[in-house]
């Protein structure tokens, strides 16, 4: 009999929902999703300064992409998001007003948390990497910093690339995670905001040694790599630097494999991204190198830019049936 | 076999909250609640005119009073409301939030309302009066008119007292209301706020017909009498005005049983009520009226003052399933 393989996911966006519901399709498999507690943008960071829980867009995202299907009805509220112009609701999503209402009735986010995993009949497990909320800042090249995630997020001002990203205050890290990672079979890293989604779960001290564990016991790390540079995160990377970074942010783990994207986007697309300033991340990985998996992973489908979450930002996205499958073939035998 | 029993509550507010809540621990009894479509106060009445929903205040607490009680966590976060001082949250029901929600993703507030009634695993119905909201007004016995439910429930200043209420346009009547009440063994008027829950539902003209037609079927139509008068409403209402007022409004049906609370509150709680004006109604009913059910119907739970909906007017309340056990022993016999 084939056993369950585990199998985690670290990020959060878009990138992770379309990763999660790929992998959800799969037989045999159980998934966690890893997701950093900094946002603090938009109607998530208006939550979390009005009612001090912690920031529910992520979460919210990841629980709705493990959902069971049955039922359809728990997954809509929790996706709805109130129009612009509807007085104290605009904009809300209702799926975020309902973690930080169960976070407020239970008195602790992760009482909460495991409430909303059986409301929604969640098949698998969403872990937030820390404790409490974070303040996440960037360090940029010419000395300057940055301060909340936001500011790194949603910046279009012209500044210095990014040298690195730290907390104000070292969080707890959340035990739960380093034990899902230590337990998984595979490990998926983004794709997803690089500075803001990705590495703010690897600069906690306890991944990587958690990564580095995983690989010692015969897993492995996957990278999916980002299909488009984002203005004033990662303007002029290349999938090497997306990389390198990642694997300096995880040392002494290392990716085991770099799923990369193949096909080219059509080039309507491609102007829509080209008028922000961002375009396709090249593929300069060695051509025969065996770490690197080639495949065409772009979905059909055209986002819709909604606005809020970084949901906004994924005209162009991964197909998640494709790469779960790549992601499937990769996985070690027992 | 023992048949099982349709009961009808009408009414809206704590009153039905707490008859719904007594009613549901019976044996084979299978409920329906009607609710009017009025409320246009408070966070209700900012979320009908931002979102063009139906109200939902009432709907919510009948749904909560009837939702299965085996999984607390969606029963109390239905009920939960935030803070005061928590921004754009302030004040706001997650329950009405989420039907307002479902109204929106369904676009249609019956669908959106069955859709509910699944999620709360309700056992029984919560039926609209109307087919869409209505705004009441009430005239007064000087002639005057005040416009709005919320108007009329909350005022505090000292005007004539109401000698009618009506709608300012003829809603369309919610068929299933009638369907309800003629297919039932008995219908339980009350208690509840008189001229802003329990009158806008006996004024839609098909009412009256539809208990006329129960009765003439062998069911029984009964009031559960107020506790306490209402400042602005019910001043000086003994129970035979009440009694009367009702017999007026759904004519040519009547009243068959009266069913009148016979204990004493305790003193410190009427002093709270005399500071805003409000007395216990007098019991003037003939002593061996036969159709007077009269019982210690006292809850000894003091009600929590919730500001925000009308749950706020609950410091006296009734027993549920003392009240339920008499309504119990006056149903006809099959």
């Amino acid at each position: 009999m084939r056993k369950s393989k585990n199998i985690v996911v670290i990020g959060g966006g878009t990138g992770t929902y379309m990763v999660l519901s790929g992998l959800k399709r799969l037989k045999d498999v159980w998934l966690s999703a890893i997701v950093t507690m900094s946002d603090d943008g938009g109607h998530t960071g208006d939550l979390r300064d009005d009612l001090g829980v912690l920031p529910p867009g992520d979460l919210r995202q990841c629980l709705v992409a493990l959902s069971d299907d049955r039922d359809d009805a728990w997954r809509k509220l929790f996706s709805f998001r109130f129009a612009e112009g509807s007085g104290n609701m605009s904009g809300q999503s209702v799926g975020n007003i309902i973690l930080s209402a169960l976070e407020k009735i239970y008195g602790d986010p992760f009482l909460a948390l495991a409430t909303a995993h059986r409301l929604l009949d969640v098949k698998g497990r969403v872990i937030p990497v820390t404790l409490e909320g974070t303040t996440l800042c960037a360090e940029c090249e010419d000395g300057t910093t940055i301060r909340g995630e936001h500011n790194i997020d949603v910046s279009q001002v012209m500044r210095a690339p990014i040298k690195r990203c730290y907390f104000e205050t070292s969080p707890r890290i959340n035990s739960e995670a380093t034990a899902a990672i230590q337990d998984a079979d595979a490990v998926v890293i983004g794709p997803g905001d690089f500075w803001t989604s990705i590495a703010p779960n690897l600069i906690v001290p306890e991944i990587p040694r958690a990564l580095r564990e995983l690989q010692e016991n015969g897993g492995r790390v996957f990278f999916v790599c980002n299909l488009v540079t984002k203005r004033g995160e990662t303007d002029g990377y290349k999938a090497s630097d997306f990389r390198n970074r990642i694997n300096e942010l995880i040392s002494p783990a290392h990716i085991d494999v770099t799923i990369v994207n193949s096909a080219k986007p059509a080039q309507a697309i491609l102007e829509r991204y080209r008028e922000t300033g961002e375009y396709p991340v090249e593929d300069d990985l060695p051509h025969r190198d065996p770490s690197v998996c080639r495949q065409s992973l772009i979905s059909p489908e055209i986002g819709e830019a909604v606005s809020g979450d970084k949901i906004r930002r994924s005209l162009l996205r991964h197909h998640g049936e494709t790469l779960a499958q790549a992601i499937q073939r990769l996985l070690p035998e027992n």
